[in-house]
């Protein structure tokens, strides 16, 4: 009744509110610890009362920062979604440009999130973050075209999805240095580089490997970081 | 008074006694997951009553959780004590030999600690692991004969931390496949691979390589890297 009278109160039906809410709460934790985020600011962000979000998500604030991530990681499967068409490595650096865009568009939740120790951290929010990583791994299973990969090839692709968190929180400790289209070839020739390695000790991601490269092209990605390890390999020849 | 009449109670000092306390519980939190351990189980351990454990630590178990943690944090960041002499691949071998005798000796613990989302999980415990973290990272900073080094090689060295971290999990949640001397390789592999790719961007990372690869010796670790990855380059050769 006074949510029908009162003229800031539109109108709105139950999903329409819900999602609302929800809205409000994804900007509040995108860009804040979630201890810095109360359920007066997302009432307040969305322009309605206190009890209102509590009609909707009566579990509070850990309910709504459970939905929100839910709805973040959706956002971020998204992401990984690239045609296995075109060389391997720039399908990679173009799954790798959206993840930046997003972790940039949710800094300071995505750092809380990852760093652990948060006062809504629980075994169900580090469910959904495993969810996510799994998701990701499964995608550049397919790309690599090994969606039953053994032991080692699967390790070196989850390994390097941890490198890559790991990198987007410094990235973001250091105010987005380096420009992210630099850490997104790194990222890359990250991969490339460990697959690469991995390969040395391991047939079937040696096979992967073959594979990848009779699908990359002169000029690009994996011909460049070939041609700048040459000296390198120089230096190296040494050794053998 | 009860306690010096009691046979079962031997007569400790407060340092022996917190010190036995915190052994028992490290015993424990070493093998199960912090929620599968209770007062009770520490003082069953210790062999003495609940409140003697509580007299001891009032904190109750957040307090012995966090006292073990640091107890262990102290062993991890000695394994990654080395001398900086002869080949930089050898020294690392033998840090990472200690480490994953450390993880299989800390099995269930060092999971649920580094999976987040535990009950005892808070920021002090994140701070303590983000301790070691840097700990590590400082060490081969110390190795790389770079003791302030750029962003490029600290995210190259920071990152790898974090794949190590996630080989670790991945390697107890398949009971210990492959064994320790192989993922011990692949690890060293993996790190060699990344500065190789990250020298090939970052003129501070091509010195640190160039200088580490003269420290190297013909038949070592690197040698037989680099061995291994000539037929992967002949077939990048027709990139160039």
């Amino acid at each position: 009744m006074t949510s029908a009278a009162s003229p800031a109160y539109r109108r709105l039906s139950v999903e329409e509110r819900r999602g609302q809410l929800l809205e409000a709460a994804l900007g509040l934790f995108a860009h804040r610890a979630p201890e810095d985020v109360s359920l007066d600011d997302v009432a307040e962000a969305a322009g309605v009362s206190r009890p209102l979000v509590y009609r909707y998500f009566p579990g509070g604030k850990q309910q709504l920062y459970e939905a929100a991530l839910r709805s973040s990681a959706d956002a971020l499967n998204r992401c990984f979604d690239e045609p296995a068409e075109g060389p391997p490595t720039e399908r990679l650096g173009r799954v790798l440009d959206r993840y930046l865009a997003f972790v940039e568009g949710h800094d300071a939740g995505f750092s809380a999130l990852l760093r652990g120790g948060s006062v809504v951290a629980t075994s169900r929010t580090a469910t959904i973050v495993d969810e996510v990583r799994r998701a990701a791994a499964e995608q550049i299973f397919l790309h690599l075209g090994a969606r039953r990969p053994g032991g080692r090839l699967a390790m070196a692709v989850r390994t390097w999805i941890a490198a890559v968190e790991a990198a987007s929180l410094i990235w973001l400790d250091e105010d987005g240095r380096p420009p992210a289209g630099e850490l997104r070839a790194w990222m890359v020739d990250h991969l490339v580089a460990l697959l690469a390695a991995s390969a040395a000790s391991d047939p079937e991601t040696a096979g992967v490997v073959r594979r990848l490269l009779a699908q990359e092209r002169p000029g690009g990605p994996a011909a460049d970081l070939a041609r700048r390890l040459l000296p390198l390999a120089d230096e190296a020849a040494r050794l053998l």
